[in-house]
């Protein structure tokens, strides 16, 4: 079965984990959100999809979820030594994949092939798309003042509080042919346990792919939701924080109501069985299951529960 | 004493790093050679500049010569996985200065200001300035074919039998204003024991430096040159076999031929003091010193003789 799941960083990875377990080599396509890109030393730097290539590629450190695992930082230190940053806490493996990506990029190669062709040489056998080629920049609005995504995100550690979230550039930007084409041809589209705010919602937010999500109904392809907050806390990142403070409700029927008319089915954490008949009043169907994953099995667990959902 | 030494890598190193340890603050500029620079994985690679700024620096690994003491290799490795070729054995630490250098650069720094701010914010208490901030390239005519320097000299570790030198780039590219000012205010000028063929003629070759040491001569500025090649051999890299090719004589003798009517005095090797004679008949002056630098006192003490020449 076709699958095309989109993904920010490490919810999203591990949930891509669990589908290319459990489906057939190039099966699953993976759109990545691309908008907390950001320029480190003059280096292109793409967290999500970094994040989503190391976990398919069985090199991600287990610990954090994100990085290589086994990875040094003799770099860094040489680049505080430098005098440069060194909030944002590069290996020195993953220096490499930024050194490759922006080689790749300066020769003229698209985000697109240059992901493609990394994730080949690391004998991944899903498909990862950045969700555009073009450039789109999450800029948030703090109480300590306008903020880069990564600045908040890793620099300010999330402490920050969000006001308001915007995308620059997404207006110009375009999901790529192959986005379009995998979301044309899935037979089950589905939306990671990710911050929706600003993970899904820059993919969500590129000309035409709602459309797509449309149109992929019209052809009854199911079209599902994981729920990233479980038992009213994201498992990991500020996604809580930042719908209570944007808003929206922190729990899993607060996510549900931001993707009411987009989706068919909405998956709920057993933690939050209870708001599965709220949930089913957005006119989508609730489904109820253990969705944190500890394990890889958990992860193929999950994916094979949604394969049939 | 001002002093100007032109320098290639790991031998003008040593020597310069004789004159840092006898010479006061600022008082030594190195003027290095930039016609092996390569681009790799789309960074810009100063070998010889790197050199000499790890050893000023008193970072260089003592054991190669170049490099950086303590250094990892895991971006290397990951830039292998992705199929980049890894015969150019760059360091994690080392990978950070060519990251460095390659962002001032996309910013619009000179290399000249990207060395100075390099070699500020290592504390190196000496001038470090590239020969030209244009792009002079080597390309050697060998046995094997026409190769890029860093082909013959890392890849192909100098196997290959040089038939002729030419640096693309040259008759265009200027020496630096920071450069010609360091010819002419200095006190002793320094030829250091490095590859005449591929390290010191491409800065000699460079418009107005040798206009610059025949004016430092009507000035009565010293002009000295140390001899790479002792009792026939080179102490290190290709020289002798290099000389040999190239219809020069691979011995001290022959160096100080490819010198003559541009120094005053040429320093032999106490191992090779039988050429004295036939040194002074090309018009200098021959200076029989222990040249053979093998600890930091050999290098201190080789640079306060060349003070007192």
């Amino acid at each position: 079965m076709r699958v095309t799941l989109l993904a920010g960083g490490t919810g999203g990875a591990k949930l891509a984990h669990g589908f290319q377990q459990v489906l057939a080599p190039g099966e699953l396509t993976v759109v990545v959100n691309v908008a907390d890109d950001t320029e480190l030393y003059g280096l292109r730097v793409s967290p999500d999809v970094d994040t989503v290539l190391y976990t398919l590629a069985g090199l991600v450190n287990p610990e954090t979820g994100w990085g290589l695992r086994g990875d040094s930082w003799t770099a860094l230190e040489m680049l505080g030594r430098y005098g440069e940053p060194t909030w944002f806490r590069v290996g020195d493996a993953d220096l490499a994949t930024h050194v490759r990506r922006t080689q790749l990029l300066g020769a003229g190669v698209s985000l697109t092939d240059a992901t493609q062709s990394m994730a080949d040489a690391l004998g991944v056998r899903s498909h990862i798309l950045p969700a555009t080629d073009d450039r789109v920049r999450t800029i948030l609005q703090t109480d300590a003042g306008e903020l880069e995504f990564q600045d908040y995100f890793v620099r300010l550690r999330q402490e920050p509080e969000v006001q308001a979230a915007r995308f620059d550039g997404i207006v110009a930007a375009r999901p790529t042919q192959q986005v379009l084409a995998a979301l044309e041809s899935a037979e089950l589209l589905v939306i990671a346990p990710s911050n929706p705010v600003v993970s899904v919602e820059p993919i969500l937010g590129l000309r035409g792919v709602r459309e797509a999500f449309q149109s992929a109904a019209d052809r009854g392809i199911p079209r599902v939701a994981v729920s990233p907050i479980v038992a009213g806390a994201a498992l990991k990142g500020p996604a809580d924080r930042m719908l209570a403070s944007l808003a929206h409700e922190a729990t899993a029927l607060g996510v549900a109501r931001m993707y009411a008319g987009l989706i068919d089915t909405f998956v709920l954490d057993e933690a939050d069985a209870t708001l599965a008949s709220q949930v089913e009043e957005l006119r989508m169907r609730a489904v109820v299951l253990p969705t944190v994953m500890r394990s890889d099995a958990d992860r193929a667990t999950l994916a094979r529960a949604l394969l049939s959902t």
